[in-house]
This record gives C-alpha cells, sequence and structure tokens, in this order.
C-alpha cells in the first residue's frame, strides 16, 4: 500500500476537525483561524535512517538541516512564512551526544538561514535515527494558497531545477558502493557538487514566497515537490480538478543532472519527472502574469492548466504522452541499509 | 547521559527564539503569542515500541489514545486547552494497515473525549512502531501557568492517585512473563483492572484545568507527573527557586496500588514517588485556596513549598527523609523486547 493510500485509510477513521480548523488532512499543512488576519498552519516531516538518509554520506549537519528544511518547504507551500519548530528524536545506542550535537548545529544553521526558532522537542529511545519535524507557520487570510485553486488556461510554472537531488542521489550511493569495495579509494565527485548540495543540503523556497508578493503575482494553487514533478502536478490536477499541458523542452535542469542521466543510463526525462526530495515549489498563476513570471530567472512557465485530470508531457517534435502518477517513493527505495 | 541533560545539551545549540515566542524548551510546552487574549501552546510527545509500550499487552487503540492524552496532558499543565494535534508514525514492516487502523480508533477516542482535531501527520518506514504526537492549545493570557512560579509557604497538590500506571505495569509484565512460559494459561487481573487501566489508558486532567476555573482557583506553578511525582516536584524547585516539604500520608493512591507493592516486596513510596506516566497534575496554590481545595476529591493538598531547593518527605511519625532527583527512567527500563 502507497502511503498516500495509507493515509488517506487512516484519515478516514479520524473525526479530523475542530472548530478552529480549516483545512485538515490533505494538502501540504493544515490551516486554522489565527486571527482577523492570518491563517495559522500546521505540518510536520520525518527523515528516518535507511529510508531517507545513509549515516555513510549525510553528515549529521545536513540531517537536521534537511528534516527542518523538508518541514519549512511545507509551509512556503501554503504561500505562508515559517515561525518555529518542534524538534523529535529517535536516537539509537549507537549515536552519540557528540553525533545529535552536530545535528543540532545543522537546525541551527536553519534556524537563522530562514529566521525560525526551534522552540520544543522530545528525544526517545530508538532502534534507529530518525528526527521529526514539526513546524508553525502563518500566512495573511487572502494569501493562502490551497492544492485546489488552479483553473483551466492557468499557468504551471515551477521553481530552480529538476532532478538535482536524485542525481546527487545516484552519484552519493555510487561513491558508497565504491568505498565499500575499496576503502583506500579517494571519492571522486568533485564534478558533481551542485547536485550534491541539491540531495545533501536542500532550501525550502521562502525566498519564492517573498518574490512572488514582491512581483504582485498570486499563486492559484501550489505545491512543493517533495515527491517529484509528477506527483506533484497529479496532486495539483486532482484537487483542482484540472489537467495540466507540460512541455518538456521548458522543464528546468542543471548539467551536472544531465551528465548524471548520461553517466547511468537513464532517460533524463526520468529524473525530471520522478526525482524526489527537491523542495521546489510548483504553483499555477493567471494567464495575465506571464510577461512578468518569464522575467524571472528562478521561475519557469512549464505549461498550462487543461479540461480533464490528464497530465500530457509534450515533447519538442509535438509528441505527447501521458505522465503516470508515480512518485519518488517508486524510483527511490531504501536510501541506505 | 539522561534525557533531560541530552535535551539541555542540545537545546544550547540552538538559537531556540522567535519574536513572537515567550518560552521556548523547558517547560511542558513551548508558549507563543497569538493574540490580544490568548497565548498559543505547542508540544511534541513520542512513544515508542519496546521502551514506551510493548505490543504483547497495549492493544493499538490503547497505544492511539495514550500517545494523544499524554500529548494533551502537556497542555493542561500550562493551564491550557488542547485544540488540534498532528500525528506522525513510524511504521515497521510487521505491522499491518489493519492494525495502524486500530491505533487511530485510538486517536478518534481522544478526538471525542477531549474536544481535539487531528488534523495533520506523516507516515514513515522504520524499524519498530512509533508514534509522535504534536499538539497545537491555548490559554488565556492571564491563566498561564510555569513551572517556575510558586513561591514559598505555598500549597502543593496533587490530582488523583500515585503510582497506578506502574503497578498496572508490574502486573501485565508479569502476565506476560507467565504467558510465555505457559501459553494456555488465561491472565489473571480482574483484581486489578484500575491499575492496568491506568498503565493502559491515562487521561489527561483537563477536567482538573476546567474544575480549577469553576473554583477561581489559580495555580502559581504545574506540572504533569508523566515522570513521576519526585521528578515533578524537584522540576517546580528548580524552575521556582524553592523546595517542598510533603507529607507521606498525604499521598493519594488506590487500595490496588498498595497489593501491587506487597505482591512485588517493593515499598509502597517507591510507586508513589517514581511512579511514571500518571499523567496526573502537580501543582501549587496559594494557602488561601486551602479551604476550597480540601472539598475537592480529585485533588489532594500533600505539602507546602519552603526556602532552599531540596524535596522534604515526611513519614507519619515525623521521620523525614530527601527525596532524590530521580525521575520515571531510573525505576522503568525498556517495557518489553
Amino acid at each position: 500500500m502507497r502511503e498516500e493510500e495509507l493515509i488517506q485509510r487512516l484519515a478516514s477513521r479520524l473525526k479530523g476537525s475542530h472548530s478552529l480548523v480549516i483545512e485538515g488532512i490533505g494538502d501540504d499543512a493544515a490551516v486554522w483561524e489565527w486571527d482577523e488576519k492570518y491563517l495559522g498552519l500546521l505540518s510536520v516531516d520525518t527523515l528516518h535512517e535507511h529510508w531517507d538518509f545513509d549515516r555513510v554520506y549525510h553528515a549529521p549537519q545536513y540531517i537536521g538541516y534537511k528534516a527542518a528544511a523538508s518541514a519549512i518547504s511545507d509551509i512556503c507551500a501554503m504561500n505562508g512564512e515559517p515561525l518555529f519548530l518542534v524538534v523529535s528524536l529517535g536516537v539509537p545506542s549507537y549515536v552519540s551526544p557528540d553525533y545529535l550535537e552536530k545535528l543540532y548545529e545543522g537546525l541551527r544553521k536553519v534556524e537563522e538561514k530562514y529566521n525560525v526558532g526551534v522552540i520544543g522537542g522530545d528525544v526517545s529511545s530508538a532502534n534507529a535515527l530518525w528526527l521529526n519535524v514539526g513546524v508553525v507557520g502563518r500566512v495573511e487570510k487572502e494569501k493562502i494558497t490551497y492544492r485546489r485553486g488552479a483553473s483551466v488556461n492557468e499557468l504551471v510554472c515551477v521553481t530552480g531545477d529538476l532532478g538535482g537531488a536524485y542525481a546527487g542521489l545516484k552519484i552519493l550511493q555510487r561513491e558508497k558502493a565504491v568505498f565499500l569495495q575499496h576503502p583506500e579509494m579517494q571519492p571522486d565527485v568533485a564534478e558533481f557538487t551542485y547536485i550534491i548540495s541539491r540531495q545533501l543540503k536542500p532550501e525550502p523556497r521562502c525566498d519564492i514566497v517573498a518574490r512572488l508578493r514582491e512581483i504582485a503575482v498570486m499563486p492559484t494553487s501550489m505545491i512543493d515537490l517533495s515527491d517529484g514533478l509528477a506527483a506533484g502536478l497529479h496532486a495539483l490536477a486532482k484537487a483542482s480538478k484540472v489537467g495540466f499541458h507540460i512541455y518538456l523542452d521548458r522543464l528546468p535542469f542543471h548539467a551536472q543532472t544531465q551528465q548524471v542521466a548520461e553517466l547511468f543510463h537513464m532517460p533524463l526525462t526520468a529524473f525530471l519527472l520522478y526525482g524526489g526530495e527537491e523542495y521546489e515549489l510548483l504553483f499555477t498563476a493567471p494567464l495575465s502574469a506571464y510577461e512578468t513570471l518569464r522575467r524571472e530567472t528562478q521561475i519557469h512557465v512549464i505549461g498550462y492548466a487543461t479540461e480533464g485530470l490528464e497530465v500530457i508531457l509534450e515533447d519538442p517534435e509535438g509528441n505527447v504522452m501521458k505522465v503516470e502518477r508515480l512518485g519518488w517513493d517508486s524510483l527511490q527505495g531504501r536510501q541506505g541499509g
């Protein structure tokens, strides 16, 4: 059973509501009535050893950073501002207090960079290392952006570039395999520093949330790409009851991502559509914003919303294919053992 | 290293603050500026298999219930009202979706009983089963109760009765051992139903928070007894810079708890002082509230606050002993294997 189905099945067992709550389970964050001006946002994310990170190549500072970044990204996806975090740790006996301190140095970096505070937490004994980060944020009522707001003919946009985090993971996994067989060899990753940093130290796009305000573009629907572009498109499509027509040659990628696709004899498209852990934003915007958006270097218009619920990808020759509703989990498997 | 020390060491690595935050790590819940009338409260709690529950005798409904109850208890300890929860699950391969549904039935029961909503969450693959429950609550500004508010000569009160959850655990552990050796035997727990329910299905004392309002008693400091009475007294003492003088014959307990102490040839005092997982409240109140409080069947005045930082226990013969600063963790160990 996929995570999404399991969550839906479990959520159906719950009341899941409260008089102050506007949106419960189902979007990137839950939404509640804060005061006259603001809505409160609440989300939570877990990074678990073996599945979400491998201590061989994820240094503790990066694990802390990524866990907090990933939680903050859910607040950005609601067009909101992150405020404070609570961090729970599952600590196995083989992890030392010194190691955990380094992990907290990563959290500290996030506190400074994103102007948030870690204000609570919990430490438990556990069989493996895990971090759970809860985040409270807020957003002005008129700025809240759900997954369900897209309309036919609106623009579809992504930020940054795609597939880099997955490409970085492929390189790190290769280096780990080499290291296990030949411990004397030095890792050779100099040509892949960009994509490795995409994997190790992802940045939530709070800067995009701020930039959209500056250029007065109000996104109509939004999601983060933690599960990859295809999953994000299908989630917006399902919630908004629209389809999407996407142009392959509009999908942004870094040269190193293409290099990795060639190195592993994999289609670049797989990286762009299904590579997860991106924390880039996918959003729709009114057609009228086109001229404004195309001047933004960090925002790429990749297609438009259509009737129907299908996601169609068109290549430069005009061939079209249906994009399957696969998520990052189908590409990934465990990160380590 | 004890959990408390580890948390302090890790917290010292953090900024841990935010312009909206009034109280960060260190009390039962973090406190932030909600609006003119309310303060927001945020806390998080984890139950982890092997350490906090044993699937042999903790049915999934109870595990869900206890995880949520334990998080809500932190809000009660701030004299606040719980509002909504986010639930994260670590799911090992040996746990089925049906099992998780039962766990969510327990969460549903908490939603109904405590008028809260589970409005978000996260599901991860894991090596063992764990639940992490984050809770948002709020409290009127003038009602907030920290650990640090106790003054010399004030009354010290506990709610309900003490040591029952630990006594229930002893019985469940005995039954498990019997079952493993003689699977054909039927468990014999009829005489211990009260304390077993204290272990399996603890109730946070939201009723006490409401009752204190009704009888117009404002607690000056408060904590929940998840780590036991001794740890609670020392935490209030340290935060408030007072000591406590406690009368042994004022400590409330159930007859079944005494029975278990005798059965296991352990001093009853150990159950009362060090038994954890109680979720009763320990609070201080002005001397002037004495006549009001002594009429309350669920509230017991057990002593008074003193100068100095020591916790003194006086027995009916007038002998006094210092209560060590030991927590529940020193009594407990793992719940199962």
